[in-house]
Formats: structure tokens, C-alpha cells, sequence
């Protein structure tokens, strides 16, 4: 939870005068996000999120963040619309941040995910990889495969304290990806990151927010990660119901070919990977005190480990 | 900066069948307040402020808060009004912890309040006052001049490690404060921490929030707290402009008694000691890595040094 600048009320107003979305009437920083400082706005003209773009956050990634949203919107993806001001870029400065508008998305995020909500997640991320097959950024994902390796360079040193014992699973389960690593996979727009607290459902409608790992990457490596992050308990159980639900709601609107089906214990035993090597990176190096409410690797680590013994794709819950 | 106490999507929508109040459309955590948990609620019927009570709140001041905010509300005075649920007591039970509902309060609060806000502040502070005068609940201030010495014992040990001197500053004034303290002068309800933050302006329109020190004391203590939480500037120095302009906004409405007047300058100083040893025990007992950010309780003594060469309302802006 985190707002990191505070902006005061006339630097708003006079930043919103090259909008055309109204008078401020009151501006309230939201708890949620751990990047960027994010203001809820209401207007006269309705209701506004503002996103103030910290250090962790590279400005030329920008553009490619801004206009996915504006392309998936344009063709019926229910995400946040960028809002472009009457003249100029979809980008401004606020309080020396880069920084822009989009539309208020309602829904909430759920908190213990249904299998219907992961079908319906599941069928909203085959049709954001249909609506992103004709968008022309690209963007290299600074988080795939070939940066794993620098992260747990430097995470090594400390993981058997975090959990005795993980720095050889890490390193026998890195070898092992790395060789099986699929190499031609249809590759497109994917969101990375789309975890249960980055869909809002409204009733049975999901909404997509934070794009802020989107890049161009493998299509089925998405669902995998979502594999991760809806289907398994808290018990860290994986739940073969709500696999098969997401994989029904995602085949459903795409396909997966043969060679996505077959590489996808693989791919999930990366994501599975990825996201323990992220969170033990922070959790060794963020600073006690910190705003930034650190998430424990070991859920990961328990993921790999279930990944690990999975022979095939039938075992997430896909027909054959 | 906080939000203690994260509730999912199925409670709180449970929660508000209890009100008459629309369906739930999106609740999101505010960053503001320090006591209590605060969400920001769409319906579809409006804007929600809902507030889960923490424990640094007491459970019985809760009819007494929301009591108030009903009584004020229902005679012109612009502050959140509580919603009543279909039937039951105002205050529920959400995650375990007292809730309650109230309007959303459009506005902003001023990061560098004008003189003009300040007198604007000063009469609302006046209608306030009056408005609360048949408000029949009443509630010791837990933080008046008797409790100061209990914190100061607290806080004394390590009041030189902060800054040295203090420790004989606090002594000093606490003692002459103590000594000049006023016996009878007029006693209502006041807020007891209308500071900027708590004040919401929409357009010049300024509206109060943040009823939870609020409490039964002498109306001109709550004038003094003003005087000291709006008419310094981030110098530390006092600025007469401002100050002449609160008390006029002030006394248009309410004009304060000739002892009221005279005992201005002794509760000012008073309200500088309660502030500055407030922030000193919390700066000594926060524990590093809390979600709450610490204010500097040197800003205080700057203000409690001011007040101690005053020696007339005169030298506030008051006329004479």
C-alpha cells in the first residue's frame, strides 16, 4: 500500500485544466498498488484514476502501457481507457512524476476466487491476446526467461537462510527449465502479472487493470501464470477444478495448439520460478520500514515444487 | 498512511444489505487517516465513505462520533452524515471490527491554507459550535490539561535524546500552563483537531471531517488549536495575517468573551504542549516499520516557544 507523492490540490486543478473531464471536486490516494502513487479523482464530469509513475517504473515503457490500454479498449477488452488531454501527449508531469489519467473502472477484485471467476478469467485473457494480436508496440519482457538467471545471481546468497535448502532446488529447477524452455510458441501481448488482485469483477464481468508488466512474450506462458496465481489454495493445494475452469474459459475463445498444451507443465513450472525469484529478490532487499508490503517466496517455492512432478498438461485440467 | 484491515468483496456486500444504499460497486482503501480503516465505496446509488474502527479507538465513543456528525449535519453544518441502516443500531460489525457508513464529503483539503481559508475555517469552527450547543451527548477530553502530565511522565526520558533541552522546556511550560490554565470560560462540543487535512474545501466552501477527538471542552481551546494548526507557515513563524483572519471568521459568528480573550494566549500554548507531547510519545513509541508516518513534535515547540511571549489575543489578530 503505497502513495509515495503527495500532490496538492492546485497543481491538480491546474493539471486537470488540459483535460476536458470537468472541476476537480476531491481527490483521495488509494491504498492499492505497489509501483505508483494512485489517486481515485472525482470531477463534475464523473470519476478518474490518476497514476503518478514512480522510479521503479521506466518512462519509455509508457507509451507501450498507455496505448495496449487504448487498443484492448477499442476493441471491447473492459480495462481503464487512457484519458488524452485536449492537446499534447497522453502523458503529463505532476509533481515532477510522469504521470496520466484513465477512466475509473468499477468491480472488485476477488478476494477467494470461485472456479466460475477463474473460467471467466480465463476466457477474458484468450480475448485480450485476440485484441492484441494487431497492436504494433512490442515490448521485450525485462522478466522472462533469460533474466531469471541475473536475479537469482543475486538472490543466491541469501536464500538457504530465507529456507534451508532452496538454493539447490532453485538452481536444479533453473537448469531444468532452462533446458525444456520451449522455443517457438506463438508469441503476442501478454499482461504478466494478471493475479486476482488485478481483475475487477463486476457481478460476473471482469475488468482488467495494471498493465504494467505487459510485454511481448509466448501467449501460453500467460496462462500459466495465471495457472499459478488463481488455482492453487491456501494450503497451496493446486485446485484441478479451477484449472480446468480457467483452461475451459481461455480454450473456450483460443485454443491452445498442441505445442503450447505440451510445453505448459514447463511453462508454469517457470512462472512458478519467476515469481519466487522476484519475491525473494525484495523480500532480501527491501529495506525493514519499508511502504511496500513485502510477499513471501515460499508460496512459490511450494508451486515449483507441484510443478516439478507434473507430466502433462491434462494435470492442470485440459481435455486431451 | 493506512488501511489495517483489508475486507473481501462477499463481506461487505453482505454487509451492506443491511442499508438502503444500492448495490456494491467498487471499494477501494484510502490512504489518508492514521486511527481507523478507511474504504471509499461506489454504489449504485453513490458515494460511501465506510470506516472500520481500530483499536486505538474506544468502542463507546462511537455513539458520541456519529451522534455528533447527525447532529451537526441535520443543522446546516457541512460534515458526513452517518446512514442509518433499514433497521439496528448505526454502528455494525465488519471483519471484527465496529463499522459504520457515512455520505462521502466532496472537497480538498489545503496544503497551504490561504488567509482567506483560514477565515473561512475560522467560521465554520464558529457555526460548529453553535450548532452544537443542544447536543445533549457529552465526552470528557481524554487529551485536556489533566492527562498532559501522564504523557509527559511517558515521554520525559527520552524528550533530551529528541532534543536537547526539551525536557526543561516541556517542565517549564507545562507548569506555567498548568498554573495559568483558565477555570470557567464557555464549554460546548469541539472538534479538538481541525487541522487542514480535516478540513475539505469545495471551492471556498470548506467542510469538517474527522470527528474522533472531538469532545466536550471550552469552544475557545478549539479556536486556540485552529490558531496553531492554520496560521503558521512551514518557517515555524506565525503569520498575524492569517491569524486576524481565522479570528474574524470566527467572532463573525461567535464572538468570543473578554475571557475567553484574555485566556487565548495561555490555550494556545496549552494546544502547542498537547500537540508537541502527543507527537513526542508517539515518536518514541512507534515502532519502526509501521504504516503510521510520525510527526515531527519539533514543529510544536517552535509553536509553544511562539506562544510563551504572547501576551494578548491582540498579538493572534484579535481586535482589540
Amino acid at each position: 500500500m503505497a502513495v509515495y507523492t503527495d500532490i496538492n490540490e492546485i497543481e491538480l486543478a491546474d493539471f486537470l485544466t488540459a483535460y476536458d473531464i470537468g472541476t476537480l471536486t476531491s481527490y483521495k490516494g488509494i491504498a492499492e498498488g505497489v509501483e505508483n502513487t494512485n489517486y481515485l479523482l472525482h470531477t463534475t464530469a464523473g470519476v478518474y484514476f490518476l497514476t503518478l509513475y514512480e522510479k521503479r517504473v521506466n518512462r519509455d515503457d509508457l507509451p507501450f502501457f498507455l496505448g495496449l490500454k487504448q487498443h484492448l479498449a477499442a476493441r471491447g477488452v473492459r480495462c481503464p481507457v487512457p484519458i488524452a488531454p485536449k492537446a499534447g501527449p497522453l502523458i503529463g508531469e505532476l509533481a515532477g512524476r510522469p504521470a496520466a489519467i484513465v477512466s475509473f473502472l468499477e468491480g472488485m477484485w476477488p478476494r477467494r476466487p470461485s472456479a466460475e471467476q477463474c473460467r471467466a478469467v480465463g476466457e477474458a485473457l484468450a480475448r485480450m491476446h485476440l485484441a492484441g494480436a494487431d497492436f504494433t508496440m512490442t515490448r521485450p519482457n525485462a522478466l522472462s526467461i533469460e533474466g531469471w538467471r541475473a536475479i537469482w545471481d543475486k538472490a543466491h546468497p541469501s536464500a538457504d537462510e530465507v529456507e534451508p535448502g532452496l538454493a539447490a532446488e532453485t538452481d536444479a529447477d533453473l537448469a531444468r527449465v532452462e533446458a525444456d524452455w520451449p522455443r517457438d510458441l506463438p508469441v503476442g501481448t501478454i499482461h504478466a502479472d494478471l493475479f486476482p488482485d488485478n481483475v475487477l469483477f463486476l457481478g460476473a464481468e471482469p475488468g482488467l487493470i495494471d498493465f504494467y508488466f505487459a510485454c511481448t512474450d509466448f501467449l501460453a506462458y500467460d496462462v500459466a501464470i495465471c495457472l499459478n496465481a488463481w488455482c492453487f489454495e491456501r494450503d497451496h493445494a493446486f485446485n484441478l477444478t479451477k484449472g480446468a475452469a480457467l483452461l475451459k474459459g481461455y480454450t473456450s475463445v483460443r485454443p491452445l495448439s498442441e505445442a503450447e498444451a505440451a510445453a505448459l507443465p514447463t511453462l508454469a513450472h517457470g512462472a512458478a520460478l519467476r515469481f519466487m525469484l522476484t519475491r525473494l529478490y525484495d523480500w532480501v532487499n527491501t529495506p525493514a520500514g519499508s511502504l511496500v508490503v513485502k510477499k513471501d517466496p515460499l508460496e512459490y517455492l511450494r508451486k515449483m515444487r507441484f510443478h516439478r512432478q507434473v507430466a502433462s498438461a491434462a494435470e492442470y485440467g485440459l481435455p486431451r
